[in-house]
């Protein structure tokens, strides 16, 4: 038997099956008319968003990366629980658009962005952060064709990364931000150049369990920030501290001790140097924010023996949860949380895989886990599905289409 | 500096350009619309279904397994060139039927069928391979239901799995398929049902370059099968000897021997047991006949440096090349047949990473590789696109919307 990753808190049973939102399973998937089925819990993310509140230091901004959960009324839900929204792509703002998203309170950050993207934001005054020296004179030629001073911050690439971080996105050459020694002197270009200067985009890396590493990393990111802010002879109006905030996904992971980056954290923002007396501090996270809120929610289609061995094969699979199935960014595959979602709280009785319908041997959402007996019409929950699940994984393959979303608990 | 994998053939430069059945790349950037872009060339997947008829026995039927290239000109061009289609969801079902593929020449694998998959299949007299005991009677059920004897084969779970395959789908405990042994007892129970009896579809594995351990595979098949009918007591109409023919990807592969697999296939079909002697035998290929035929082609947004390493930032990236980021069923990263279309057979000049637009560290095309100096605007070109390209990758991932597909040298 190999080991099942921790159920997120927040559910529990209602008649022996799980409910979501303080509602059935079956209840849900009947209501959004059948599975596969993403059911996310507005009310676990503005819990999640309190308790960043009550840890983290009141002038500390909290924005959302929206590429970790796309989906419209998700969106309409954070907007009115965060401070900014961090955005990926010229398609991304449009989506952050449509759910009312103010422009002003948006970030724009990626490699590659193509005029088109640049326009687009410059025209609807959204911030910038720029990956490089030649994006910053296209976003400066853009604003003068437009007649709109951009709003630019710079994207740097820190010389040190996030340790313990799943995603390491600085220390030595990458492909995101300006190294740190070119920074001061395209602030200065910019800033000359009569754009309207937004300040820093630090982000070294994201997915770490660890309090400590984040600590020290916003620490150093401050510290960069002051030097980078000094040799660039301006005060910093802005400086976004990234994120790096992990989730437990796996056998033996624990939550992240929030009071401890909320310590640290007041304490560097209470000693700051002069040049960052006023500059406004966020954070970006987008995984933290929702992704312990989502469920995917499958139906047992078959029970089958092969060699002795029990599986249950669902409805759903890898082209709605990549990385429930170990092929996205891993590479060792762990099992993620899941549970018989109709027999919720059960205590295991078999050791069974559960896959999905597609038919390659990757697709495979829990390996020979402990598990209550189900059987076909049963149905499977999968944990930890509020992020980076149905818009990262690959939903055209085979031609099954895409899940459904839903959300409970949105604010009115 | 990382090795390339090799280019397959039949691309050639015109003016320096790389040219795509005849035509240089950036005119058919320029007639699709712009980048990024798949790009399939008909005349090469004729060309290698002209090899596999000249090297393999006439009596082996040849099926597309569909799942590998779903594109719609894709699917109209090899319904005339191959005598089957093997289809893996009630989406590929619909997709195949509008490119006007006949449902008596349509199987369908695939575990967790849903009833409204069985339904439909049935209902259009397409063949359907039973997973399981239980699906078995979920399709006679609805057979009788409509009104239909249903085409039922049996996949078959064999005992042995494909040597050096990329993909094992037999040998041992596995989703798919019935259990070898299982086998004799289900064919009897169809064929008592009423329903018409289609056989047995035996797939042990994928993707792999080894000629000897193909014709192993499909020995060792043919002698299953045998004894499989033996013990069925009934004749066997047809069979389904999977596939397993790789293509080369990486650094050092070499192409598949057709002409080893086919000798050895001849002698075994020359000397079948009477069992089989009016067995209809087919293969199933999908990546085999498309992959090398496509090239994705992407335009390098940005070309920067970090910390002394080049970066060219491109407008494509693993929403629509999973697999050649190494983030789709691969361990170890390599880098996949890439080249500056737009400086096509120019000698390297330096080492350089090509990344997609994507904001993570995940979406590199081509790691560290040797290429002819190349600028903002050169168009990069990713070989091996053909199969498992766009339809196998989380297109949704990030906003940055699916890349133009375009065919060329569809039969008339």
């Amino acid at each position: 038997m190999k080991p099942l990753g921790p159920i997120p808190a927040g559910f529990r049973a209602i008649d022996g099956e799980l409910a979501i939102g303080g509602r059935k399973a079956s209840d849900l998937v009947a209501e959004a008319g059948g599975t596969p089925l993403f059911v996310y819990d507005g009310a676990l993310m503005a819990a999640r968003v309190a308790s960043l509140r009550s840890a983290l230091p009141a002038r500390l901004g909290l924005h959302y990366a929206m590429k970790a959960n796309p989906f419209a009324p998700v969106l309409r839900h954070m907007a009115r629980l965060v401070d900014g929204f961090d955005i990926a792509s010229g398609g991304e703002l449009l989506l952050a658009e449509a759910a009312g998203v103010e422009p002003a309170r948006i970030s724009f950050a990626g490699p590659g962005k193509r005029d088109a993207d640049l326009a687009a934001a410059i025209g609807r005054g959204v911030t910038l952060n720029l990956e490089s020296a030649r994006e910053a004179e296209r976003a400066l030629a853009i604003g003068e064709r437009l007649g709109q001073a951009p709003r630019l911050a710079i994207r740097v690439n820190p010389d040190f990364d996030l340790k313990g971080s799943g995603m390491k996105m600085g220390g030595g050459a990458k492909p995101f931000g300006v190294d740190a020694a070119s920074v001061p002197a395209l602030a200065k270009r910019i800033i000359a150049a009569g754009a309207e200067w937004r300040g820093f985009h630090i982000y070294a890396g994201s997915q770490t369990l660890d309090a400590a590493a984040i600590a020290a990393m916003q620490a150093a990111t401050i510290a960069l920030a002051a030097r980078l802010a000094e040799e660039s002879g301006a005060v910093l109006p802005a400086c976004n501290l990234g994120g790096g905030f992990g989730i437990p996904y796996f056998p033996g992971d624990l939550p992240l001790d929030l009071d401890i980056v909320g310590a640290a954290l007041g304490e560097q923002l209470a000693a700051l140097p002069g040049v960052l007396e006023n500059t406004a501090f966020c954070i970006e996270l987008g995984r933290y924010l929702v992704g312990e809120a989502g469920v995917y929610l499958t139906r047992i289609i078959d029970r089958k023996e092969s060699h002795g061995e029990v599986f249950l094969v669902t409805d759903g699979g890898l082209h709605h949860q990549l990385a429930a199935s170990g092929n996205f960014g891993t590479v060792v595959r762990r099992n993620y949380p899941s549970a018989i979602a109709t027999k919720f709280g059960a205590e295991p009785e078999e050791v069974v895989s559960v896959v999905g319908c597609l038919c390659t041997p990757l697709d495979r959402l829990a390996d020979k886990g402990g598990f209550p007996r189900a059987e076909e019409g049963d149905l499977v929950a999968v944990f930890c599905a509020g992020a980076y699940g149905a818009s990262a994984s690959p939903v055209n393959f085979l031609g099954h289409g895409p899940a459904a979303e839903w959300m409970v608990n949105a604010s009115a």
